[in-house]
């Protein structure tokens, strides 16, 4: 698969738990960072890029930095789709862009992470990409030109 | 009390539950966002400015956009300080930005978040101010000038 | 379908969140209530017996017992099973009993919930068995002998 | 401080949080645990023997079993406090029961946790009290008669 620095998309259908909803009757706001790991974890399933490959490789990859933009409200028991995208960039960092819609096709949510990658045994943040992140980035296609 | 525009700010202490930590040892990111809103119903009850005002006015407060930046981890029984203060402007909009700091004072996060006005009756957005959040901004000093 | 007062069960299928993990890297106990809703609304829309049922026709159905017995632990992308099963009293309650089993078929967690009536308007609970209710038992071939 | 076999108890308030709430506006039930745990952490700062106390003696102290009672809900806002107690046994396990009231007095909420001790290392559970939990004990004037 070559896809020459185009970006790397997935949808993951997610469906609102009642736990999930406040006394306003909709998804309280926090609970959009859920939706969005959700979204995360199927990208790394299905592009092979998970938490547990980046353990695996000695790192740990926290998340330092999210936004969201709620634009209609979500209720319990609506069924919803997360559109998870990966953002290339030169830097030693993992963002993901997030898109989230309501079954009529309506964007819901939108929002963005941005990991870095930590030594597990040094616990310190790492500067340039780590070798597991620039093979997979290689194995996709995803060029740092 | 006369502030001329200046910021409202109150510090809230929060403790670190044991549920709000994940499998690396540390608080879950999405949980920031449970701290924002710790800080922000402090702010509220301190300044008469809370949720339950707002219904009592027939409105309610939805948060339509949140960022969290993240500096350093907390973990299970840290004690943080959560410091949220009002941001004026002139829309029909209530800001608060948030400042977390740990035992020692070093910041391990800072974000943002912005409301809107609904009416709880048509289910629409103001696009003014409504008149109790417009007294209540008279009362503490803040002009739209 | 007749069932003759036999139990109707359900299996769900979860997939364990990284924020449902705590410290100790394992599914914090709290959220296997989640896991159990999980598997009492995928039984709900099975079996046409669900919250927003129970709305429509005038009742609320707040949980009034849970219990949870723990097994075994769940760590970060652990794929379960929850067994849900729906067990007759004569009483005007609604009781589930949960299994939940991992991927070599391990029982991790049992429980059950207990579930009363409440008319939503008078926000008082029911002593006798809700028409609504016993209709759906009728058509589940769960008799009250 | 002698107790003769009696039990140890600690009050905890704890504030009710609009992310606990749920859509019937009340606290969600699975919330209550959280309450439990803060009860439970409150007893372990008071009382010397948290789970980092156990952890510094090379165990964990996983939760293998908790039941809730509701009696009546909790609201957004609603301060309420809980009374953590702990139940002797000879075996090796710790067992606390809760008891949460509302702001009148009224209980709105009783149930109990066990916990077991696992050996961080080997992850399997003793059958034999440890010895640091063993000298807890003797400390408050708890005895195996």
């Amino acid at each position: 698969m070559t896809q020459k620095n185009e970006s790397l998309t997935i949808e993951h259908t997610i469906r609102v738990r009642f736990n999930e909803t406040d006394a306003l009757g909709i998804v309280w706001h926090g609970n959009y960072l859920k939706y969005f790991e959700d979204g995360r974890e199927a990208f790394g399933r299905h592009f092979g890029i998970s938490y547990l490959e980046a353990k695996k490789n000695g790192y740990a990859t926290p998340i330092v930095k999210t936004t969201t933009d709620h634009k209609l409200p979500l209720k319990y028991g609506d069924v919803a789709t997360v559109e998870t995208t990966f953002v290339n960039s030169r830097a030693a960092k993992m963002t993901f862009q997030y898109k989230i819609k309501n079954e009529a096709g309506d964007v819901v949510c939108t929002g963005e992470t941005i990991q870095v990658f930590t030594d597990l045994k040094t616990e310190t943040m790492l500067f340039v990409i780590p070798e597991f992140f620039e093979n997979w980035k290689k194995q996709h296609g995803i060029l740092n030109e």
